[in-house]
């Protein structure tokens, strides 16, 4: 990922940290696209049935997660409000998913990793959250 | 849009209103491309200058909408947290597109259709939390 | 949708008919929406054990709708080679699409809806490249 | 990313190389997030008025890119049609992208930075095709 590298070229000020940027944007980037895997993964297991739910709620976090990193990318005409209700959802869309993936870990280790990364990218937003205040 | 028609058809319970439901999915996918489409005309105008921040926040709120949109389609395990938290992200995005889309309405013809479409979809939001609690 | 009213108010030239423009954006937004909602119902089914290609069909044809949507919704610089890839890929997918839910339209009506929405999105897609050549 | 890991954890066959398939994946989501952020970096520059063009292609890039990457996610009821297709989007985005930046990157670090990405993503999405056929 070039994250750090574009947040160096940016040509105006950026109001937040950037290490702490590229830290949220690579985990919501991650997060995304370990969901969309997962949904996919839980969508060819036997027992499907048991796995709907989290189908769902990996599939609105594979979302979330992505609009999070698109909106943390961009620093023009910044607005902190915007920034700060996305990763308040971003936040509680990964506390949701790893509760349910992690519900299924000791079944499917594709639940098990993408736990661990949801856990990560919430921890990551609301690092970025206490700092926006 | 088979919006309506296709809530009748979902095969089990919803746990909202579906009239209601059906009036923000369409609200938030007619901002999203009304947003998508006003950062394009800002970027075709001679005064383009004074139209940067317009066209990042008409991309956040397009992203933002769209994800809203999804999210709000899904009621396969239904998580009110999620729901809520994306509604909320999805309705400050609407108002800080609006006011700055406003800003520009006497100029821009694009901003004062796209400022009113903003208005709708962050009041339809609203009306939504409201029930959801 | 304002997608007519935005077309109008675009400052600069439009390379393809605005007309048949605003009915594939219209088209292709529905196609989006309705295969999320497809999806979404598939995955409240009590056969999903049948239904499993169906959902991830869905899930394909609902983000390459959505891109679809915005690529031709935004006219600045406009690169026909572009616009002519991503189109294809949009009948692509809804031809496949509108194939497996028609395998699953006399069982489930959101099935029906969906493959006739898919027709119409992968018809009017079809118009526009004969005219993009 | 945890892209092979997941990989490596999907329950049933993949019909497409993995490594390849990992490949492909990160280049897609590396290019989409570098395209935000170029589209955003252009948006601040004095220059604004040559650079139109660059964000409008690198908006494109970024949607095209980021709905790849989904459809490569995925396994499930896998079809080459709308993989081929895709890909094929995804290539042409990529080399207009590319291109677009090229002109630019003697002037603009981050246009430099992400032609070079574009060109990456536009090399492994032939690769993949030449597999796929």
């Amino acid at each position: 990922m070039q994250t750090t590298a574009m947040l160096e070229t940016y040509p105006a000020e950026i109001n937040l940290d950037r290490r702490m940027l590229a830290a949220v944007i690579e985990a919501a980037l991650e997060c995304s696209q370990t969901c969309t895997a997962c949904a996919d993964a839980c969508l060819s297991e036997d027992m499907i049935d048991q796995l709907r739910r989290c189908i769902r709620t990996n599939l609105d976090c594979a979302d979330i997660c992505d609009t999070t990193a698109r909106v943390l990318s961009r620093h023009t005409g910044y607005d902190a409000n915007i920034t700060r209700a996305q990763l308040q959802a971003c936040a509680q869309a990964c506390r949701s998913c790893g509760d349910e993936c992690e519900a299924h870990a000791s079944m499917h280790e594709h639940c098990r990793i993408c736990a661990d990364v949801c856990r990560r990218c919430e921890a990551a937003c609301h690092e970025l959250l206490a700092v926006i205040g």
